[in-house]
């Protein structure tokens, strides 16, 4: 199983790279091929979905390995304009679709909470790829990446309480209060406090690889505490490799390189993994994902761009196409939907089609948008 | 999970290495603690045992990679005399002492099978963090380690089919031939031909981690053929790592020290979390207890030591010593054997009981038998 899934996601990596394409579409491609609905080789289980999860854990810490705190919070103010914009008008646009296509009200929020998500990994390892974490248009990208996570995680917990019945006021209030406070103290402090303990510790402990075991109890307790705080755990696994971005020795960053070439593959091909084509073959519902991919392209597009409009016509396409995957996250939203009973499994495959379309899309879109590496 | 499991393991680690003891024993003990014996703070599953399988793949990888094809054919006849007693001596004594304590021949036979394994993980783990892989004791360990599976996997079969009924001879000689000559060809062609072909192979691919890929592909690859063969998946694992051995870059290195890193606390803390303490606390079953693991650590100090003989006294300690762990692989047998119905409970776990205490014992033991570093 994991020759099948690791060699055919670098082997059709390799053949994108050689049609001058980002080799991650390669890797995506090849979960859709080996999974349930082509050649059926392997199917989404257990241990898959627990190395896919570490894999684009290990992705973003490494992300964060190389982002400096202070480069991030200098862009906090336009990546939350990014990241709200990058919000309202998708959802808004989802739900409006859904509306004029005559389906129940519930259904059109959950598709617009689906088109809300941000799958930050996939453009984290594009740039990353390419060296081009440092510019400002990708740490923008980060950034907003990181604030629309907890912004989907409220409107997915208004849409879902929506679904379920009265809305719980004081209760949302608490979700928001938890995610932002964690979000927030942990990227305001976090990077202090390591540059403080994490060497003194390293230095009293005997092990000689203590510096990489101290960073990874911090990767998982971070994402273990975000996923308390109800954020993702991705979003806790960036932060850990943030806040140890200026402590980290060379050592520690080629460990971590180790793990993530290992395991990145799987989160890769699991996306792929989980899409299944069949549901595809009515008209009806080919003609409402094509729609649908469009709005979610243009509405990230547009939005996220309209929030960069200070940084110039070069980042604002950057940051637009840099939002544009949707990825796992917009899976999962969906897959919530599907668990209430609240989306049938027509429009669950619409979404399941737009996540992945729109991250199979974007890598080349984000490529291209940074071939002038100028600012 | 994660985070209990991997900052426990490398809390007791610590601790044990300020004890001045080998880190691996808090290892092991912080599995037991943690598991289903003492504290539940967590039990094997499916998404930890994946990890630990995965983690003595890349320990024993990584051990070959250290481990040059032609110094291990060089002890290969004292290798083959010192697994060969190291199987007969622990067999008979295993089978005897359980028919002098009147239990049933099948019984007997099943544990004499379970007291023949080798933890070769274990002692490779020992030496290699202390720098020891290169002394020739260390590599007559390996050697008869990899012989010793074969070996054990051909008493297995065997001890499987006098269990089940009259034996069926053509299969067995059908899987010693496999067993045998997987092995044989890898270990004697494998370095030739990945010495040829991986860096050419590797020159043409884009990625520029590529010769990492391949190193994982042979490695998945090896350990699949190994396991169709009816080797354990570790043996192909080693072969993957010697035959990469003179070829691999010290970025191939680094990667994969980052995996095994991650991965290796998962196997030693997954061999303590198997152990259930509460099975023993009838005195008959501690006093067997007692006896078998006696007999456990003076049977292999025996044969394998006397296999040695040629090597002088220090030598035949090394390796006498070096071979006594049975680790995870006494308690597969084990697990046959209960599967199979033909041993109880209790004396399942007496089999539990004797391959993580040797485990427990060894590292020290194998840590003072090197204490003189001369030859």
């Amino acid at each position: 199983m994991l020759l099948v899934v690791f060699g055919s996601a670098k082997l059709l990596g390799e053949v994108f790279e050689r049609l001058r394409m980002p080799g991650i579409v390669g890797e995506i491609l090849a979960g859709i091929l080996i999974g349930p609905g082509v050649l059926r080789w392997t199917a989404p289980n257990d241990v898959l979905n627990a190395l896919a999860e570490l894999g684009v854990m290990f992705l973003l810490f490494g992300v964060g390995l190389e982002i400096k705190r202070s480069d991030l919070l200098r862009v906090g103010r336009i990546a939350t304009l990014v990241a709200s914009l990058g919000v309202v008008v998708p959802f808004f646009l989802g739900w409006g679709i859904l509306a004029w296509w005559g389906a129940p009200r519930v259904e059109g929020i959950f598709v617009g909470a689906a088109m809300v998500a941000t799958s930050v990994g996939i453009t984290a390892k594009v740039l990353n790829d390419r060296g081009l974490l440092s510019m400002r248009a990708s740490q923008v990208i980060l950034a907003a990446a990181v604030i629309d996570d907890v912004l989907g995680l409220l409107v997915l917990a208004v849409v879902s309480g929506v679904a379920r019945g009265p809305l719980n006021l004081p209760e949302l209030a608490l979700t928001a209060v938890l995610a932002i406070g964690f979000t927030v103290l942990v990227a305001h402090w976090g990077t202090v406090a390591a540059r403080h303990a994490v060497p003194k510790l390293a230095a009293r402990l005997r092990s000689s690889e203590a510096p990489f075991h101290i960073a990874l109890i911090l990767l998982f307790a971070l994402s273990l505490l975000a996923s308390y705080a109800g954020v993702a755990a991705i979003i806790g696994a960036f932060l850990a490799g943030m806040a140890l971005s200026e402590s980290a020795t060379q050592r520690v960053h080629d460990l971590t390189s180790g793990v993530s070439e290992l395991l990145v593959p799987f989160f890769l091909a699991g996306i792929g993994l989980h899409f299944d084509v069949e549901s595809f073959f009515t008209p009806k519902l080919l003609e409402m994902s094509g729609l649908i991919l469009i709005a979610a392209v243009i509405s990230k597009l547009i939005g996220c761009g309209l929030g960069a409009v200070s940084l110039g016509r070069v980042d604002m396409l950057r940051i637009g196409v840099g939002m544009v995957p949707r990825g796992e996250v917009g899976m999962v939203v969906a897959q919530i939907g599907l668990g209430m009973g609240v989306i049938p499994k027509g429009v669950y495959g619409v979404v399941v089609f737009m996540s992945v379309a729109t991250t199979l899309i974007a890598p080349p879109m984000i490529a291209w948008s940074y071939r002038e590496k100028t600012e």
